[in-house]
């Protein structure tokens, strides 16, 4: 019989997937130009050309049975080998080939990760604001996903909420630096914090906690922002990266679960990773993408354009009276609304085609989020717009 | 804390896997030429050139942020029409674009359709011999894979066999046609029994159960076999397919989820699968394959070779006195072996180097499966030295 556990959650809508159909509709009403859609997280570049001249290489030049062939289940060997040459060069790590598992994006290293270190019925703890997709990913794994409240101040780690929410029951904690939606990253500090703390309670619960990171974000990174690689602060850490927004290749899959070698049975995780794959239904990304992917390891898209619109916004927002935390990284910005109910702030910039997403899906109340991965000309466009927006909707709050 | 069900998964080892890997091993030490693998289902034949030409095409011509992009989380629009058109154009089903969902191939197609249509607990029935990934698929979803015995006589259905395993808690049937490992296609006598006994069952049990129809090797078909299209025998039925084997895109994890229109909740079983993915990390097909499949989609690689392969076996190993099933279709024949032990005899094939895979793990005692996806020169090599090792190992029963 029909599922029901499925069939409910077709009831449920994405506030985000909602308003980025309703710009698509606006923008074919009075023309996509007029409507500055700042609700999805899809990267606005183009992937490096050496990557489609290495393709088309590929596909010129080798056999198609090798190229389009089976991967192994943990992914490519030569792929595998060059991804943890690429992190030790960049990093000072220490990973072999036999510590990388290739998956299908950040979504695909996630949904092993949650299933390597935990059992149903344990607790994952991250820390708002948080991706959404956090709670379907981790509940309909077994596990059971709980929501720190943010350090509202600065958008680092609460650790006072932390510690009251600590419990036996935890087996991971998962963070995502440079975050979305806040853009902010987590600083060489708060990551220093957080493994101590974390070490702590393994002596103190004696079984281990593992740190999962989530870092698609991790090469949008802005000058001067403190956004240290992860694993090299805490063992029992598993690192899950997507080229989905460095390379631009969201659609195309790939990614990976680097498991820390220092981590308890480190080489066993990643080989479970091929166990758990069995039973998801995810059979390795791409074959051409893992070969073509490793021809640019290293490589990125041409990034600068989010940091170029990250300083507009910001200069322009907190130049309205914004109260802004600026982003490290990313292409989100997460400025607090001038009202405290953010749905109702977000519905008034939808009357000036402003397509702001509201912060309570995120787990932070009076905020909304803007994805800046559009082109900088329709960014400076959209500022006097804003303005408009603010002066008109909140004439008192103007400075 | 690590997974314990997964880490114990890691002693298992697949005899498919370790008998491939033996014969790389064999062929690195006496030469590939003399090894006679005959283990592993990998296509041996090119995709077809349009595939290239069309991939290299949208590489070349088309934006790469839309050809890279995210796909919608049900699979590009365009692409699922063009699959619902195909398939009402071959089939004359009325499939529209609502009823198809982009798959990660069949292992990403029959993880969902897995999770639409049973709750943790609810069996499903498959029939040996099978492929024996479906415990992994189907036991790791939260069912129950329970396998009906063998019909011995021609591998179609014991219906007697399945009569007596049918209860309330089987809330699906799983089949594979052409199969993997008889080469069997089950016929249209065999479909239409087994769907009124489905029907019969839905009127007795008052509730619905699901034919999960697995069919990779739909178009591998050989002359006179009668091989009809599923789903339009029985309505509550959901077609999983992989190009894998058509185009031979193994590698690409690129296939669909097809539902009957007719089924119950037909509209809703589609959408459902999108709500699965966020729990198993499954995020469509890479989308430059969807969009390159989709220019090909009626063409298939080159499959003659396999018809080829198989009528040179099958009438060496009647020849030879093999009692063999003749399949109609695939690239696999599953012939009796010569004693009763499988596993004994693929052993002392393996003196010979040839690699043989014994019946055992697809559920059926006493056979053995090759996999006749190789050149045809090698396998009219391989002859002579099945007939040696028939001769010398077996000089009693040579007839």
């Amino acid at each position: 019989m029909i599922n029901t556990t499925y069939k409910k959650m077709l009831q449920g809508k994405s506030i985000i997937r909602e308003l980025s159909e309703y710009a698509t509709a606006r923008g074919q009403e009075i023309g996509y130009d007029h409507v500055f859609d700042y609700s999805l997280g899809n990267p606005s570049v183009p992937c490096p050309q050496d990557y489609t001249d290495g393709m088309i290489e590929l596909l010129r030049e080798e056999d198609p049975v090798a190229v389009h062939g089976y991967s192994p289940s943990l992914g490519i060997e030569s792929v595998r080998r060059a991804v943890a040459e690429s992190l030790n060069s960049r990093f000072a790590m220490d990973y072999e080939a036999k510590h990388i598992f290739m998956a299908s994006g950040a979504a695909g290293a996630l949904a092993h990760a949650f299933r390597c270190v935990t059992s149903p019925g344990d607790e994952i703890l991250t820390f708002a604001p948080y991706f959404p997709e956090y709670g379907p990913y981790v509940n309909l794994s077994g596990a059971v996903l709980k929501v720190v409240p943010a350090d509202m101040e600065n958008f680092q780690i609460n650790f006072q909420a932390l510690e009251q929410m600590m419990s036996e029951k935890v087996m991971a904690v998962l963070i995502n630096t440079p975050n979305n939606p806040s853009g902010v990253a987590y600083s060489t500090e708060t990551i220093h914090k957080l493994a101590d703390f974390l070490e702590g309670k393994q002596r103190e619960y004696g079984h281990d906690i593992f740190l999962i990171s989530d870092e698609p974000y991790r090469e949008i990174i802005f000058e001067g922002a403190d956004s240290p690689y992860v694993s090299k602060f805490y063992d029992n850490s598993i690192s899950c990266y997507s080229f989905s927004k460095s390379l631009s290749l969201p659609g195309e899959r790939i990614g990976y679960v680097a498991v820390n070698p220092r981590c308890r049975d480190a080489e066993a995780l990643a080989v479970m990773c091929g166990q758990i794959s069995r039973g998801i239904g995810h059979n390795c990304p791409p074959s051409s993408v893992q070969l073509a992917v490793a021809k640019v390891l290293g490589q990125t898209s041409d990034l600068s354009v989010y940091e170029t619109n990250m300083n507009l916004l910001y200069d322009a927002l907190t130049g309205m009276g914004f109260q802004v935390v600026k982003p490290g990284g990313t292409f989100y910005i997460f400025p607090r609304a001038l009202e405290e109910d953010a749905g109702a702030f977000c519905m008034k910039a939808k009357k000036y085609d402003l397509i702001l997403v509201p912060s309570d899906n995120f787990g932070v109340p009076g905020h909304f989020r803007m994805a800046y991965c559009i082109d900088t000309e329709k960014v400076k466009r959209s500022i006097p717009v804003l303005e408009k927006f603010v002066r008109e909707e909140y004439p008192g709050r103007r400075s």
